[in-house]
């Protein structure tokens, strides 16, 4: 069996125990029937990745020594993913899949033709603990409340670079917008903004237009849902300018 | 509203009568709440997209005339996807974004470590056609039914590039390996192969390194699901060598 990995968000030294959390137990006792002695991967988002053993169990506790680290903490690509909150699935789906592509913080945006009013942070937050367990990442992304796009842009730093989709074909193929940036120069922070299903607003388009730090990208002749979208840009990033594009 | 869009597997001609299935008069007349003179857009694989009228309806039957023709038959990139099979609501989600991204050929195989044993085609069919209707394209894919991975590679035809994405990180950047096809060549055919989630078993690893027509691809550090894995590698083909790459 595969040594399962946890995320525990408390500091990790040589020998230090650990308990996690009642949820945490009842996985690894109920679900992965994991007894005294048996080992765990372990990471907190700051210190790497941790050995440890299981030393002691009870019906709802589960306490662990930290035997050793594995990995030393990487640099990861600073890239944040803005989007228009969609229905359930589908925004399970997308942060889970956002977590896997090397995000570091997630935004849920209200725009004008956002239609889901509420969103579920904390069920956001234990989807991208799942997948960065799962896809063996040391850290997991920030999901950030709700707010407004045009509060986010109206704040915007001008070091971090925007790309957003725009789905009325006039932004330039992606794979051209990111080799071009690729040329000028290495960029140290981007973000990938994905509107709503009906698009965005003309007010929305028009002061994403004329923001130099704003580039808008095209996706290609086919109507792309939101969380295809969202994967899709992501993806090219990660291929042309993230991690994806050492050998 | 928007013009709903229907996929007809009928002939198209000026004028002709169009009757559809009950499911489709289902969902125009109980769900879309359709009624007589109200128009809708067709299209059947391969007379482009047609402008249609209801003028005739009743509890379960709803016929259609044909008015103009929208839009020509247009060409497409000739892309396969290979994949093998995940779990129910997974593998919907694959074959949709599959189609999404312009995929023309769907081919769920059995490898070594397929975990899955049964697929129904007939729901991966109606998940294309969906699919199909809402992202505008003009074609639905084709979805073979399951066939063994050794057997497909062993018929494999010369002139179609497979891309397999290797977990074991024995493969070249995406970007780079599309970049360098785009460069020596057009390339007219290709196919992208997505493993089980436990991977290639060696034997198949050992007969997808010895083809030169087949090409491991690498998908960065972290551990893709499968899914995640194939709508990735379909973005980036068809940005770097499809027809997202036209301005």
């Amino acid at each position: 069996m595969r040594v399962p990995r946890l995320f525990v968000d408390q500091n990790f030294s040589l020998g230090q125990t650990i308990s996690v959390s009642e949820s945490q137990a009842h996985y690894l006792i109920q679900v992965l029937r994991m007894s005294e002695g048996d080992k765990l991967r372990l990471f907190n988002g700051r210190d790497g990745e941790w050995l440890g053993k299981i030393f002691s169990i009870s019906r709802r506790h589960c306490s662990l020594k930290l035997c050793s680290q594995k990995e030393k903490q990487n640099s990861e690509e600073d890239l944040w993913l803005i989007f228009s909150p969609i229905k359930r699935s589908r925004i399970d789906f997308v942060v889970s899949k956002a977590t896997e592509l090397g995000v570091i913080r997630i935004l849920p945006v209200i725009t004008d033709f956002t239609n889901v009013k509420r969103v579920n942070t904390q069920r956001l937050i234990s989807n991208t603990v799942e997948a960065a367990q799962q896809c063996g990442r040391l850290s997991v992304p920030r999901v950030l409340e709700p707010q407004s796009l045009k509060s986010l842009l109206a704040d915007w730093k001008v070091d971090r670079k925007l790309f957003y989709c725009d789905e009325t074909r006039g932004g330039s193929p992606i794979n051209k917008t990111f080799n071009d940036v690729k040329m000028k120069n290495k960029l140290n922070s981007a973000a990938i903004l994905i509107g709503p299903e009906g698009g965005f607003s003309s007010s929305e388009l028009e002061l994403l237009n004329k923001n130099p730090n704003f580039t808008a990208i095209d996706l290609g002749p086919r109507v792309l849902r939101a969380d295809t979208a969202a994967i899709a840009a992501l993806s090219c990033w990660q291929a042309v300018l993230g991690d994806w594009s050492n050998a």
